[in-house]
C-alpha cells in the first residue's frame, strides 16, 4: 500500500479544494472525512487525480497510510471540533507527526494547543489558508505557524500548491505556535475595513448621489485599472454588475442590508486593544456589520430621528479615488501595526515585508497595494511606523485633502462613513506631537491620584489640586 | 471579643476609606492588610472612630472577630492577587460566609470565581466602587453583583455608606454573579469617552482658537451650570483653572500629553464586540490614549505627514456645547447598549433605569444627563434604544447639527475629535434604513459563497456569480 505524504481530513469546500491541488502537484495525498460518504464523491470528483489519492474510511487508516513523519492537515469547524479531534487522532501518532489546523482558528487556541502537543513532541501547525475555494484549488496564500521541522515537512509541498507571484510561492514560516493563524485573522481584520470603505463610497455615491449599482460597478471597474487594483475591487465591480435573474434588478438592490462575521475581524480589534493598539478602521468595520444586523431599529430610527443635515455635492470620482487610497493604506498601517506589536509580545519576529509578500496573490486582500508596501515594508521605516515611510508620502499627500473631502461632506450630509473617518481621525492624532492626552492625566490624577509626567521633569508628579477621588 | 459586622481586607486608599465610612455609620469593622505595619496607622487615622474598628493582624483573627454568616471586603489587585487570597482565605470560612471583591475586575473572572465557589455554598459577590476616595469615605455609588443571600447582609451596610441622589442611596444588588463587575466596567467605559470628548473639545479650542488653558476651564465652568452639568466637566473646569506652582504656568500645559489606562475601557470594548456590538465611541476614547502612548512617533509624524488641512474657524461656544451634549448623549446610548445585550446573553435582566439611578450621586460618570436618562430607562423605548426615545429628541435635533459642524470643521483643519466622529458615524449608520451592507453581504457570498437573504424572499440565496472564493 503506498505511503502517502501528506493526510487531508475533512473533504468540505476548503479540504477537498487543498487535497487535489496537492494531488495535482504530483504529492499522493491520503484523504478521510468523517461522513464517509463523502469520500466516494471525493474520488469521482478527483478524476483523473485520482492516482494520487489514497482514500480511507477512518481515521486510523488515514494515520495508517502516511509517510513517517507524518503530515495531517485538518480543515474542520475551528474550537471544539478541534479540540475533540485532537484527542481522538493523538494516541494514533508519533513523536515528530504534525497536526496542521488549517481552518481560521483564534490564534490564543492555537497557541495552547501548540504548548499542549509540544511536551509530547507532537507539532502543530496553525496555517492560515487564503483565497477561498478558488484559490484553495488552484493557488492560495498561506501563513504558516509552528515549528522548523514542521516547516521543513510542509514547505515542499506548500510551496507547490501555493499561488505565485511572478513565480515565488504565496507562502512562509512566519514565526512560531500561533502567528500564522494571527497573521490570517489581521489579514482578514484588514478584508473587513477595505470592504467597509468600499461600501462606504458606494453608499456615498448611492444616496448622495443617486447612482445606480451598474454605474458604481463600472467607477470601481475604472479604478481596478490603476493604483487601486485589487481583488476586492474588482469583485466589487463584479457583484455591482450583477443582474438578478428574478427580478431583473441590480442584485445588490435586492439583497438584505444585513452583514453576517465569523470572527476574525472581532478577533482582530480584540487583539490590538489587548496589545495597547487600535485598529479603530477595522473596528469600523466590524460595529458596521453589527448595527446592521438589527434592521428594525434602523427602519424605526430612520422615521424618528431627525438627521439634522446640510445637502452636499459628492466629490467627484478623482476626489472619491484618492481619498479611498489614502484611507486603505492608513488601514492596511493599523493592521501592520497590530502585527508588529504581537510579534513583539509573543517574541515572533514577523517579517512584516515577508508578509505583505505572501498577500501579494492568492489572498482576498491582493492588491497593487501591497506590492508597494512589500518594498516599503523591506526598508526601514521611521519609528517603524509604515505611515511615516518616505515612499507613501506622494500618495498621502494626494490622498488626505481628498479624505477630508469626502469624509467632511458625508460628516454634513450624513452619510455613514465610520471607518473612513476612523482611519482619518487616527492619522491627525499621530499628527499631534502635542496631543490632548494631558488633560485627561490631569482628570485621572484629580480624581483618581493616579498621578502624571511632566515635560520638564522626570518622574511621577501630582498636581495642586485639592481633592482627590478615584 | 466584640463580633464585627464587616471585615475589610486591604487598607489602601480605597480600602481605609470604606473601613471609615463603615465605621462612621456606626458598624464595628475588623480590618486586616498584608503589611502589618500599616493597621495601627489606619487605627490612628480614625481617630474616634476608632471605637467601632477591630484590628486584626491575621487573616484568621479577621474572619475569627466576624459575626456569622461573614462578610468579608476585600479591595486588594485584581487578578491572580485575588485567586491566591480565595485560596488563602477559604478553609477559614463556613457555609453561607460572603466574600466581596470591591476592586475593578474582569467580569468573566468574577463569573468563575462565582461558580467555583458557589459549590462550596460560599457566595462571591463583584461589587463595583465609584467615586474614588473622596467617594468611598463620605458616599460612593456602589454596583453589586451575586446572590440575593449576600444582598441582604450587605444591604443595611452598603446603603448606609453609599452615596444619597435626593435622599436615595446609589447602590443596588444589579444581578448574580459578574453583573455587578460588568456594569463598573461599562461605566467606566463610559467615563473613557467621556473625558475623551471633553479632551477633543479642549484641542479644538487650544489648538483651532489659540485659547488658553485657562479660559478653556472658564468655558466648561459656564457649562457646569447648565443642562451640560457633571462632576466630569467640574472637574475640567478645576484642572485647567490649575496653576503650577513651580513655573506658574497653567497646570495642564506642564502635564505630558501621554495618558494611561487600566483596562476597564478596554474591557468595554472588547465585551461590546464579544455581544455583537460596538462601542465605537469608548472604542476611540481608548485608541486615543493608546496612540498618546508613542509620543516620539507623533513628533516626528507632525514634521514628516502633511496634513492636507484647511483653515476653519472654530464653531461658537454654544455650538460646541450642544454638540458635546448630543455626543455625550449617544456614547451613554452605546454603553448602555452593551448592558442590555450583557443582560440577555448572561440573563443578568439588568434594571438599566436603576443602573442610571446609582449614578446619579458618588460616581465619576454622574450628571445631569443621568437622572433624565433614569427617567427615559424607566419608560418603555421604541425598539429599546436610548437614541430613539422621544424625551431625548429635542436635545438629538439641536444637538446633531452642532456636532455635524464641529466633526466637519475638525476633519477639514486637522483638529482629531475621533470620538466624537465614531458617535456622529454610529448615529448615522442607525438613521439609515436601508444601509450598505448588501454589498457587502455580495462580496462575501462572491468570494465566500456565504449566501445572503434578500429584501423580496426568505431563506438563503446566492448570487448569479461565477467565480467563488472564501
Amino acid at each position: 500500500m503506498k505511503q502517502a505524504k501528506i493526510g487531508v481530513y475533512g473533504l468540505g469546500t476548503m479540504g477537498s479544494a487543498l487535497a487535489l491541488n496537492f494531488a495535482e502537484h504530483g504529492f499522493d495525498v491520503a484523504v478521510s472525512n468523517r461522513e464517509v460518504d463523502w469520500i466516494p464523491d471525493f474520488v469521482r470528483e478527483a478524476g483523473s487525480l485520482g492516482s494520487h489519492i489514497v482514500p480511507c474510511e477512518t481515521l486510523e487508516s488515514l494515520v495508517g497510510s502516511l509517510a513517517i513523519p507524518r503530515v495531517i492537515l485538518f480543515m474542520i469547524p475551528s474550537g471544539k471540533p478541534m479540540d475533540q479531534m485532537i484527542e481522538k487522532v493523538l494516541p494514533l501518532l508519533d513523536q515528530g507527526d504534525t497536526i496542521i489546523d488549517a481552518g481560521n482558528a483564534d490564534f490564543n487556541a492555537t497557541r495552547r494547543r501548540f504548548a499542549d502537543l509540544q511536551v509530547k513532541d507532537i507539532h502543530y501547525v496553525g496555517m492560515g489558508v487564503s483565497g477561498g475555494e478558488k484559490g484553495a484549488r488552484h493557488g492560495p496564500s498561506m501563513m504558516v505557524g509552528g515549528t522548523t521541522h514542521s516547516w521543513q515537512q510542509l514547505k515542499p509541498m506548500a510551496q507547490a500548491i501555493a499561488a505565485k507571484f511572478e513565480g515565488t510561492p504565496c507562502v512562509a514560516h512566519l514565526g512560531p505556535d500561533g502567528a500564522g493563524h494571527f497573521v490570517k485573522t489581521v489579514h482578514n481584520g484588514i478584508e473587513y475595513a477595505d470592504m467597509q470603505m468600499i461600501a462606504e463610497i458606494y453608499g456615498v455615491l448611492r444616496d448622495g448621489a443617486g447612482w445606480s449599482a451598474h454605474d458604481i460597478g463600472t467607477m470601481f471597474a475604472e479604478w481596478n485599472k490603476g493604483p487601486l487594483q485589487s481583488y476586492l475591487i474588482e469583485a466589487s465591480a463584479e457583484v455591482l454588475h450583477a443582474v438578478d435573474p428574478e427580478t431583473g434588478q441590480a442584485m445588490v438592490d435586492v439583497i438584505q442590508d444585513q452583514a453576517g462575521q465569523k470572527g476574525t475581524g472581532r478577533w482582530t480589534v480584540i487583539e490590538a486593544l489587548k496589545l495597547g493598539q487600535s485598529a479603530s478602521g477595522i473596528e469600523a468595520a466590524v460595529g458596521a456589520r453589527s448595527w446592521s444586523a438589527d434592521k428594525g431599529a434602523r427602519e424605526l430610527a430612520q422615521s424618528i430621528l431627525s438627521g439634522g443635515t446640510l445637502a452636499q455635492d459628492v466629490p467627484d470620482q478623482r476626489t472619491l479615488a484618492a481619498a479611498f487610497e489614502a484611507a486603505r493604506i492608513l488601514a492596511h498601517a493599523q493592521g501592520f501595526a497590530v502585527m508588529q506589536a504581537a510579534s513583539e509580545e509573543y517574541d515572533w519576529a514577523l517579517d512584516l515585508a515577508e508578509i505583505a509578500k505572501i498577500w501579494r496573490a492568492g489572498c482576498i486582500i491582493r492588491s497593487e497595494l501591497l506590492d508597494d508596501l512589500a518594498e516599503v515594508l523591506g526598508q526601514k521605516m521611521p519609528a517603524g511606523s509604515l505611515v511615516l515611510s518616505d515612499k507613501l508620502q506622494p500618495r498621502l499627500d494626494t490622498g488626505i485633502p481628498a479624505l477630508r473631502k469626502v469624509v467632511g461632506a458625508a460628516v454634513m450630509a450624513g452619510w455613514p462613513v465610520p471607518a473612513l473617518s476612523a482611519v482619518l481621525g487616527w492619522y491627525d492624532s499621530l499628527r499631534c506631537g502635542r496631543g490632548t492626552t494631558n488633560l485627561i492625566q490631569a482628570q485621572r490624577d484629580f480624581f483618581g491620584a493616579h498621578g502624571f509626567e511632566r515635560v520638564d521633569a522626570q518622574g511621577r508628579h501630582h498636581g495642586p489640586w485639592g481633592t482627590s477621588e478615584t
